[in-house]
């Protein structure tokens, strides 16, 4: 078979490639990705470029989706233009793939798509006695593949078969320098990846295209490990009291993750053996827990983890089921509790390059805080969490349905609940909501106390004098009276409701404050203050700001960026500078471990205090 | 536990370790290795260093092995002397291990023992609120295994346990980037490594010492896929015959390498789990048995290989039972019929550097022969082997006990046995021997016809003349007579063993003359011919020549150089310099296809006669 010489330009990179090629072919043998939406069937006329040399006559289809003028000045469908002899191919911009950027939502990081994972059509030329290169190295060479070893001997075997029942046309995959997978003909199907952020309470999943960069399909969960455990600290005592407690919380999770994968392949149409990389941030334990790595050590003094760097692990050593020679990524932790998805939320959020003082809070089970300046990255970890996701409340809950997720005082209570369902319970932006308005009517006091309905204060409406009941420890103040409610059920906010809160908010602002400290600043020169994770989306700044849970900016400053954390996984799914950039945020964040700090309990105790904090204050 | 700080000389390493650490443990952490071969235990008195910086007081052990003189200027024993501030340990030359060098058996090549596995005891400091890294990341930075990875996760599950359990006294092994292993406290044990020569007949296994690069014993088998082909050729139809073929064959030379690892563990006491690396090199078609890749395109046109390149593969996906993360390297081919082995050959002989022209010339089933003048490297395969094996010789044997491996003639036939047993048939150097005798006193013609009885040459002796029987194609001659033996057989040499002798030899010595020529030289021009192989080993020089199988060069021009394959792995094994170049070798060598060239088939036919040819004939 005649062999002939395409160059493709601008690159000006050359390939040898059979006579009687397509353009295509001939590009992507360059190692150029196309865009080709129809899969290459002369359809789309996506994949329109310049051919100089001797090649096939246009027929119609062309014809019809380029123009004759067009043609006339040499314009071709790369699918349709067989080569037929030395030529160059101009292949312009808006025909190229991987060009494209990747949007992380509500964060809006722009950044270049570039996967690990590449899927590159090879023509092979067929060996003879002037080229008796190895098979392998012939298929490595031809797919600009050079460098690569096969994934396993498993894969090598698999090659001589694939390449002579496919007359050497193939598709190979790369995972980096590995050749992960290589399949007869040309394989149009792009390559997936999965991107987790794996919650104390609730797991999300992105199934990603790995070659346009798009969300296919999302799904949750919540975390299965629930029943072994509420938080993290019980968790790892559930893992540690027997040799099956931690093989049953990682099941667990394997489980969800499972199912999650496969919601969202068929949501999308896709198929499960065409993910060939997942990307995953979680807490430390999170973390642990998913790779099946002992997480004592994390709930004892000194609090260290097993592993915090950026790991490969093949998806078969963790057992789930994708592609055979699929791996996982998981993204490096930072610290015992401060984990790999706080690293997602300061990649998402770009918070080391960040121009004024910006604080990044993820409130999850736990709080996690950043504090960003000049590029120095500080974090701690606060037990702030458990009280916002209703843990610890006599009858908090979780953003379920029926949950009350928004409260305002006017001559009564008004509530919102989750799917405006009969009230069940109150979750985080409830509790919020409810404190900073008992607090703003005088019903609670600055430091705490809730008074008994005989003291409660004058000028108070009468119906919400009417909700107080009892006094001291037992006081309490109904939200939902069972009159109000269908099922006769009522839903109060009790006294030590109140203390948790505090406590909770507390600890986050100590947090927020002993950072700023340390930066050298006061909440009052925070420029920016993000709030990551479902909750922040829920909660009304107002009311946050209100108890002096967050210090006390400009609305305007304050800013919710959704689930950053996941932002963070897809955006190193989807590129390996990102991945880098993650190492780099590990590497630098500086870890403040509160219980060490002699400035925290102080600050602790001073910020229990439920009223604006920070610049307001003066 | 205070810190402190050795600096390590003439090196400059500063390690930080815990005051009251041993100045051995000290030097260990710092990545250099020390002569202990008492185990530490403060007996042989090799680990002299000199300590300048606060210290244990020498005790009587030290002062009698160290004598008080030396006492007095800072000599210390480094398994005694407990380093209780900041110092300084220099180390001298002497009592260093890892700078030995490797002399390979026969080819005499010394290169720096560099292995690919090291042991590294390392003392790692214990977590605090101050130092909260993760176990692994903790363990890798103490023992001087930055930028390692636990080779799977599977390893790092097991990190916290074992540091835990020891006080955080482990012995980490590494094998080049990866954490391959880490055990409880100190480990004395050396690391081990096997190197293979897997021959189409005959298996070496070599059991070596990684610290030492001491030879620890050796073992071999005859290839167990011989039952199913004598050669290369057959074993490939099997495999290819049905879905079982190349598996039955891979398991039979696997079950052979591992009974070689009991025999060589067991002579060495030593335990095969200490084993953590693998060299093997192996003609292409054994190489690909091993690593179960179909080699069903190695016996078709264009005889291609499926794999070329060195790889390093996870023995369990091979099935050899070894230390669990121990790794097989495997040299690389250079074609379909020119493998690993002749890699080891060319690495072994240091053929790339050496000065003038060089023949090396490997065989064993088949014969390759490799070709070097200033830094360019020439090789073929010719289809020399299997008659000096014994195939294809009606009484032909393989050098076993009562195989005829020298013949002389003078007034009658005198033999010689292997292990003077009594004869069983004739092995490669006695049929060479036989021949080349036979030319001589004129029985068998240049051109290979055996004379008739009844033809016999005036003056032959009357004895000799006795055992030449039949006439033609069925003309023989009778080494062994039935009343010479004492079970009555008698042991012959046809007139078509002759044949077979003279294309195996017209073979080798056209494909020594083939790749000269494209050298643009002669054999007058050879300025050694180095024979290797078993084979090589027993050959008589003068009968080689004498025949014409060889170039008639000057006998002290042609040498013996052993199994330089296996010596070549051994090389590999114990130096990755040594792979590297193997490598560049690979890469390096201009592979002829004999069966590509056209002047081959003339060669051939002109170097079928018996006759010394070459230098000698002008």
């Amino acid at each position: 078979m005649e062999r002939i010489r395409v160059t493709i330009q601008p690159e000006q990179r050359t390939v040898e490639v059979a006579a009687g090629t397509t353009a295509l072919d001939a590009i992507e043998a360059a190692g150029i990705g196309l865009e080709a939406p129809c899969g290459g069937r002369g359809r789309c006329g996506k994949c329109r470029v310049m051919v100089r040399g001797p090649a096939s006559t246009p027929r119609a289809t062309e014809r019809r989706l380029l123009g004759e003028a067009e043609i006339a000045h040499g314009a071709r469908l790369a699918c349709r233009a067989r080569l037929q002899g030395d030529a160059e191919v101009l292949v312009p911009e808006e025909a190229r793939l991987g060009r494209g950027s990747i949007v992380a939502d509500g964060v809006e990081r722009q950044v270049a798509l570039d996967p690990a994972v590449r899927k590159i059509f090879a023509a092979v030329p067929e060996p003879s006695l002037e080229d008796q290169r190895g098979d392998v190295e012939r298929l490595l060479a031809t797919a600009d593949l050079a460098g690569c070893v096969p994934d396993g001997i498993e894969l090598a075997r698999r090659v001589p078969r694939v390449l002579r029942s496919s007359k050497f046309r193939v598709t190979a995959v790369a995972i980096d320098g590995l050749l992960a997978g290589v399949e007869r003909g040309r394989v149009s199907a792009n390559p997936l990846g999965m991107a987790f952020d794996i919650g104390t309470t609730t797991v999300v999943g992105y199934l990603m295209d790995l070659r346009t960069g798009q969300q296919l399909a999302v799904g949750s969960r919540l975390n299965p490990q629930s029943r072994y455990g509420a938080d993290v600290v019980s968790r790892i005592e559930f893992a540690g009291q027997s040799p099956e407690g931690l093989t049953t919380l990682n099941r667990a999770i394997l489980g969800a993750l499972d199912e999650i994968i496969d919601e969202t392949c068929e949501a999308a149409q896709m198929r499960r053996r065409f993910i060939y990389e997942v990307a995953v941030v979680g807490n430390t334990a999170m973390h642990h827990l998913f790779l099946r790595l002992p997480p004592e050590s994390l709930a004892v003094i000194p609090y260290v983890p097993v592993l915090t760097s950026p790991r490969y692990v093949p998806t078969q050593s963790v057992g789930m089921r994708l592609h055979p020679n699929a791996r996982i990524y998981t993204l490096p932790n930072i610290a015992g509790f401060v984990g790999a998805d706080t690293v997602g939320v300061a990649l998402a959020s770009n918070l080391a390059a960040s121009p004024g003082l910006t604080v990044a809070v993820d409130i999850g089970t736990n709080g996690e805080v950043v504090a960003a300046a000049d590029g120095r990255l500080l974090a701690c970890s606060t037990a702030a969490g458990p009280a916002f996701e209703g843990a610890r409340i006599s009858q908090g809950v979780r953003g379920t349905e029926g949950a009350i997720d928004a409260v305002a005082f006017g001559d009564d209570v008004r509530i919102h609940t989750i799917g405006d369902a009969p009230a069940v319970g109150i979750c985080g932006s409830g509790l919020i909501d409810a404190v900073a308005e008992l607090r703003r009517v005088g019903v609670v006091e600055e430091m705490g106390r809730m008074l008994g309905r005989e003291e409660a204060p004058a000028g108070l409406p009468a119906a919400l004098r009417d909700r107080m009941e009892g006094s001291g420890g037992e006081a309490r103040f109904l939200l939902v009276r069972p009159d109000e409610h269908p099922a006769g059920r009522l839903v109060a906010l009790t006294s030590r409701d109140v203390r948790e809160l505090q406590l909770a908010k507390g600890a986050l602002y100590a947090g927020i404050d002993i950072l700023l400290r340390r930066l050298g600043a006061g909440v009052a020169q925070v420029d920016e203050l993000l709030l990551a994770g479902a909750f922040g989306n829920y909660v009304r700044r107002e009311s946050a700001v209100g108890i002096g849970m967050i210090p006390a900016l400009g609305l305007s400053r304050i800013r919710s960026i959704g689930n950053a954390a996941g932002s963070g996984a897809k955006l190193a799914l989807l590129s390996r500078a990102m991945r880098a950039e993650a190492a780099e945020i590990a590497r630098k964040v500086e870890y403040v471990e509160l219980s060490n700090d002699s400035a925290f309990y102080d600050r602790f105790t001073g910020a229990m205090a439920l009223a604006p904090m920070g610049e307001d204050r003066g």
